[in-house]
């Protein structure tokens, strides 16, 4: 009978946690064409040549600054072989397209180690963003989020394109959004980012949505706090659904409540 | 060492095909959110609150009409509760919209049993389909895939919605679609069904694509033949990627092409 197999001594030996079981700890919001890089996780969208999701886990010693960091310039932005050609995004997509190619795992994220940073300029990391809003109040948003991780133990970062409904002058509800070609890739018309902090066992979760349009640098970040329930209802996704919510102090509407 | 469990006699019993195993055969085309019915396979897509595509398996057997078929009046539309409640489609949001609740693993392919096509009633297997589509040439489609049954030895199925672009006044495509209220449930722009047909090893692959309005049911269905990478680009999916190519004779665009 099977339980042979787990008399074995090897089968008895303590699970050695992977960077990826590490940075997914409170659950996979789907289980969509999963990629594992070295320090970050995606979910990709074939259908709309974006990802549908990117997950990363920053501490402290992961995103601190120093003689070691990666540096940005030394990296060129090159198609993900792993797609299939039909459904991949190309350089030539973004050329003269009037959009960014826009991390969703942000580079500086990942400065600990070159590699790292490297994986983060696969174009399934990136979306077409507008230059206005990648260049001010996103990237503000990014650096916050960086920050977070010297006030935690750790802190996960799931990140993602919305294509979000608009009523039209007819009364009704319409997702519309430009693809660049020659392939198809979809322009998101909002980003999302879903932020859990950890320290000593207490969380907390902070969720944001922005448009795809410029966005000024002033306004501030909290201003773009949404309920988490609002970004998984557009998104298609659940979030950190691994996390016993009686643990989760949610942040978000400007309003703390403690749960 | 863990071949012990291999040299276990249950082990070593055949394999039973399983009506699954049996309906995705030559390949799924992705892997989101899978539901094995008993008579159908289907991915569902959480954020169209559609399928992605439904797979089924025809015989001749399975698709004739006796005095056991079962009849679609005896059914009712339902949610489908597998499927988290943000990202479930529901009557609501079909009644009074001016969309048929059209099926994608029709309902008559199912008339072998009645579980079975109660089964294809569940709204995950529903998208909004125009009326002067659905009952007419679309199910004029469907029709013609049925009689396909009695002239090969297999034929399997795939049928979903597509949500196509459109080059606009700007000069640029953008995707537009509908989406019903109140769970957003995505109106698709056109439908897609590829079948594959399979007589003693021989197999001829024919792909329709309609758009998701009233179509004359007096075209001739061969005007809606289109190459199944057309499909595939559109969809994000990859159609029968099990089989090898090298045996498969295309027939589309009205052309008959032997390879
Ligand atoms: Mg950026
Ligand atoms: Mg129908």
């Amino acid at each position: 009978n099977s339980r042979i197999f787990f008399k074995n001594a090897e089968a008895a030996m303590p699970l050695l946690p992977t960077r990826p079981t590490e940075i997914m700890k409170y659950g996979f919001p789907s289980n969509t064409n999963l990629k594992m890089r070295e320090n970050y996780v995606l979910s990709y969208d074939t259908r709309c040549r974006n990802a549908h999701w990117v997950f990363e886990h920053l501490t402290r010693d992961l995103v601190k600054v120093d003689e070691n960091s990666a540096n940005r310039e030394e990296h060129n932005f090159q198609e993900d072989g792993s797609i299939p050609k039909p459904f991949r995004a190309t350089n030539q997509d973004f050329f003269r397209s009037g959009f960014d190619r826009g991390h969703l795992a942000a580079a500086a994220n990942h400065r600990a180690n070159k590699h790292w940073m490297a994986d983060t300029f696969y174009l399934s990391n990136i979306s077409p963003q507008h230059p206005q809003l990648n260049r001010n109040a996103w990237n503000n948003l990014e650096k916050y989020t960086r920050s977070l991780a010297y006030h935690y133990d750790n802190v996960y970062v799931c990140t993602g394109p919305l294509y979000l409904p608009r009523r039209e002058n007819d009364g009704k509800l319409y997702v519309t959004y430009q693809v660049l070609e020659p392939n198809h890739v979809a322009v998101p018309t909002h980003f999302f980012k879903v932020i859990l902090c950890e320290r000593q066992g207490h969380f907390d979760l902070k969720s944001y949505m922005m448009p795809n349009e410029p966005v000024d640098p002033k306004i501030p970040l909290k201003s773009f706090m949404v309920p988490v329930e609002v970004i998984e209802r557009a998104s298609g996704l659940l979030m950190f659904s691994g996390l016993d919510t009686g643990k989760l102090r949610k942040i978000n509407s400007g309003k703390e409540t403690k749960l």
